[in-house]
């Protein structure tokens, strides 16, 4: 039996060329996968349609935008996952549920390889090929720009020379990546880290600039999940959509920096999250009126390592799914409302409520009906800072001994 | 001899009352201290006069703004130290000052107990008592608010009948606390924690709402610490004055949280820092692109103990030190400049350069000159991923044994 | 209805006299409550006939071996609790199943308050406390040793005016506290922190020094849990029991310590853990071929966390809880035998095998059969040592220019 | 020119066909060297020596016992380095003053590459490489059994051509490798983790089971490293040494695990290493005296990440220097004397002494003189768990309303 490829297939030029790129350099078969995570454009059927013009044998499609928003996106939220306390993962979150669906298809259509587009010295080569060993450990995986040569250049000629039913047109200045979750600006004159990014590197955002009047939104939350809006019932999908449309009118969710990448170098990249970063703002505050400190400030640490696993492609690893473990254990109480105003590129918390809150206005108020005992105090300050102070009486004593 | 206490004074109604307060409660004479950390008002000159006039047999000043800027604000700074990812530390770092001027002068004045004007309930009284445990172990520590019930009533009707030269108005609404490194604002109807903060709760920061136009700032850093700004040299104090007035001017800078005291109560707070938040977003860019993947992880988890620790009152103990030892390595490449569009409440970085950048373009950029080897990353990803291979196929035959 | 307070209850001097000595000093009546933990001695009905005997109005007793061995020992293996890489929480994690019974005696016979035996200066007042302010928040503490004055001598003098039933010698050299899992001993001369233990301050071990003939034991887990010994199915306190005596036979689990205590003062430890040390050896190295590697790493913050906080008396705080969710996430497949040999006070692994190994024979081999693929290794190595190579020329460049 | 690769250089079989294994493979010419890190025997001279005769065009020789001791063992007792809480880094650390040399002799002799004689599945070749590529970014690596199939067989039967003076007997059972710190032992029947090991494994110690009378040691530290040994003056060299000694004989320090490789599989590893086990036995507990607790516990933390990282060859890296910049701070009280008893394999502290301790005798006693506090307790609990009581009412209310 002739050998299969399945192929992360976007519908655009480079992976279209791939189809018939992969299929002369190995003999196999070709299988175009295409997963719907929200990036927008043309329809999952147009996209079918051009693999089997261009060559594939079989086409998978699949709309998996509540999946991925549901079982990567939320976990990221509860997470509060900011690679570098700023990137919310958004290619991150979205490579392992492609990775899933293209096992899926390699196992349906029997595979032995998976192709993806990716260069290599990016994240999501890793991303990609680490998810497909762990979910397929039986898979092997091929790069064709990496690994067959495909450059732009030839992949123009090719498409030109086969007559493909593609546009090939120049080269965008930047290399773009986009899902519901976020939208990745990188290349062109951002190598420059000098160079401040101008208007057409945004598409999810307006300017921050001149904003429209401010945008007063209620966010409810249950278990750390958003299912309300303004008081109408919401899947996780439609509140990143929602405030993707409110956040984004407001320039909220623009993220500018140099980021550590796995394989060991440094690059600039711009990012649009206005939904992530409005739903992470509003969830981290919930999670401040309603996580105990101790709990809060452990939290950190597993949602720094949860953050650093996804970036560096270990979503199904065992470490990855314990850290999930401890998170959903921290979230059972995290519910209640958070008012947010979105304005001018800041969604700012202003009110927050909570059944389950731990801030106790009887506890925290000085005025009447102050139940806290402050003749504790004391006690607590003394052998709270005993170990200090026993160290310093003898740093001391060691000083005028020297 | 006449037992002696000095009392960490504000110039304010409830510690001039507290002077003879004190004084009658106890026997002792009291030494009024009075530390400038920045706070604006009157002139130390006047504060003093109006101690020795309240009762103090001895008033001791210090203008400690440039102490306090360059050996507090500065290791703040270079830890990047948000607790909460939120609050500078803004009152927290000024009390380990006040403490030091605090210790020397009842070293002076031959005092054996330190006063000061906190409640029972706060962080403030935890950070000024394990403060002067650890600088001065055999001072005694007291508080007139606590300990010797001197409430607001009480200090008002005791400052008429003794005709303090203090002016007794109705008190204000909250209870505020500022410095160069910032501001903080709580009580009064800020406790209702669905009450958004009203526009007189500020005093450094204009309202992010209608800005003037956008200001464009560089900021140059030698290791980690802000030496000019525009081209023109500054100290720490002037980095930080500068910058709360422009950043003030653009509304950068108000935080809004409900933050987890050591006492183990949840509060409600206001905070203004508009050069502290501006100064750590360009830092931390700048440790971006200066500092190595791995060290920047484990300088995270360091700043965030760090960040605890000085919260927690505890500036002078022997972890902070040790903390202090592993930052300032981390720093000595920290050197360049970082440009900022302060706008509307935003304080965004658009640009970077240095001459210790491991941001390297050959490197990172997918034009011409790249000079990273693309056929290293399969052997990287193969061995990169094993162990969660392996451990996932021991996984899927465990699942098929089951 | 008279007050009414339960007390923890030992059946020995100290605690029989607090019987009458709280009951004199609060007006209150008392309800004794004795909780097997497998601290050997007298039987739980001799102690509950004493109990009334010297003026308890209620007595409650109850077998909590198996209760303190599966919920309470077994979490301490999970974790590989070793508090200061030593101590195996002999008494910490006692005290919280203790607290259960006395906050469930409390709502049973309707009491206000708990009583315990503690001083003021040791970890388990706050053990106590803390335990009982979470279980039943409405719940009081009070301790006669702490904070009604009952020093050793007043017990003597106490016991023999009111001729309780029980004997008043003089006292033991040393403070004792022991269960199933372990023993500890402190106090009299080995408050001099040079001397050695002497053969008396040893029970649950004979000595190292002239063991018998080396003992091999084969333990079986199942879940991180022993499940048998020997091939012989096991409860957990059956386990926990035959390994004290074999393992104790042979010396093993006697450590010495100079230990951080809560309240901020160091203090000198001994315990002896056959048991218990001799599982946590097994299931370490169990561990150690069952889980991933970066699984494992984390799992080891995560168990210093974990020991920390229960030594700190919070076994039932919110953060405990999430811990063990991580913890059992990672054992699911902690399943296997583990050879140990005892023998002269060393538990050594000297076999592992297990249905669900990470140790790959064919990976690991350097013979016949090895799969591993060499030459991965090379991109590994480069892409995985680039960060520190870019730093390294940066350093060298900004040394040279210096 | 001709090329110029410097190899490391044993003496032993493997790496003297490596000379012209690799000349004959790459037309470069050799250098041969050679660095004593105490691993016993033959000369320097003998190996230099044969090293030319096996045709190196020259041969570079070095003692590096007392750096290798004073620079890269000392730092691992400062950090108590335990990977996985066993293995003290035997090869771990030897691995980077070889690297220093390697790139030293390669200046010195103009080459522009390096070369070693390790495999590619194990750690020690990212050591290398990863040390060469941080010490000299401008070298190359090769490996002759990795890069150039050198298989065991192909070197006997090329030493028998070439004439070699060097013998070539059967292959050891045991891959072995050795230095003053300790000794490492993998392969062979080990590669089976359910065989124990059997006497001949071992080489360094003395069988545990029939040990010499107990041996009483003290210790004497001074900032962390070990300065006397009963009494007598002592280079860190010696230091290791004396103790290999007398620890060796009571068979202290065999170590047995199975391992997390950085190449991402688990293999079987016994360890000999009596020296550095005693030390770290020692220093601990002195560490135990004389640390402030919250510093302690966040060491830990540190070291860990040390551990790992010097583990995983990046002896060099920006991390490991920050993280010997906390470690060091925290050694300036760690001095005083520990009493050591070394016996049928335990290294067992029975005393310790310190100027500067933090042990109070006053503050840890219960008998007259203690200077402790009591009623400060009722305080410091109530406050200390009040996060835990707030938030299990909540947990309890929130039950309830379920």
């Amino acid at each position: 039996m002739t050998d299969r490829i399945v192929l992360a297939y976007s519908g655009g030029l480079d992976t279209s060329v791939a189809i018939g790129w992969i299929a002369e350099a190995t003999g196999a078969e070709v299988i175009a996968v295409a997963v719907d995570v929200g990036q927008g454009g043309e329809s999952l059927e147009t996209i079918r349609q051009r693999a089997l013009d261009c060559g594939a044998v079989e086409a998978y499609v699949a709309d998996a935008r509540d999946e991925f928003a549901t079982e990567y996106c939320m976990p990221a939220l509860k997470a509060n996952a900011l690679y570098m306390d700023a990137y919310p993962l958004v290619s991150a979150v979205s490579r392992p549920v492609i990775v899933k669906h293209l096992v899926a298809a390699a196992q349906k259509f029997g595979a032995t390889t998976v192709s993806h587009g990716c260069t290599g010295k990016g994240n999501d080569q890793v991303r990609f090929e680490v998810g497909v060993q762990t979910l397929g450990p039986e898979l092997k995986c091929i790069a064709p720009v990496r690994d067959l040569a495909l450059t732009r250049d030839k992949a123009i000629a090719y498409a030109e020379a086969k007559n493909l039913p593609i546009v090939t047109t120049k080269k965008n200045p930047f290399s773009i990546d986009q899902n519901v979750w976020g939208r990745a600006v990188e290349t062109g004159f951002l190598e420059d880290i000098w160079n401040a990014p101008t208007k057409d590197v945004y598409d999810y955002t307006a300017s921050p600039e001149f904003p429209p009047v401010a945008d007063e939104v209620v966010i409810t939350f249950k278990e750390g999940i958003p299912v309300a809006i303004d008081g109408h019932a919401v899947t996780p999908l439609q509140a990143i959509e929602q405030l993707n449309h409110r956040a984004g009118a407001q320039g909220v969710g623009r993220i500018d920096i140099v980021e550590d990448r796995l394989v060991g170098i440094k690059s600039r990249e711009i990012y649009e999250a206005p939904g992530a970063m409005a739903l992470i703002a509003a969830h981290k505050e919930l999670e401040n009126v309603t996580i105990e400190r101790e709990q809060a400030r452990f939290k950190k640490t597993v949602g720094q390592r949860w953050t650093e696993l996804v970036y560096d492609g270990q979503w199904f690893s065992p470490l990855k799914r314990s850290l999930d473990a401890f998170i959903d254990d921290t979230q059972q109480h995290v519910s209640g409302e958070i008012r947010l105003e979105l304005h001018g590129g800041r969604a700012t918390v202003t009110g927050r409520r909570s059944e389950t809150a731990l801030y106790d206005f009887n506890l925290a108020t000085y005025d009447t009906g102050d139940t806290f005992d402050q003749s504790m105090a004391r006690g607590f300050i003394e052998i709270f800072g005993l170990s200090s102070k026993v160290a310093s009486g003898r740093d001391q004593r060691a000083a005028e001994g020297n």
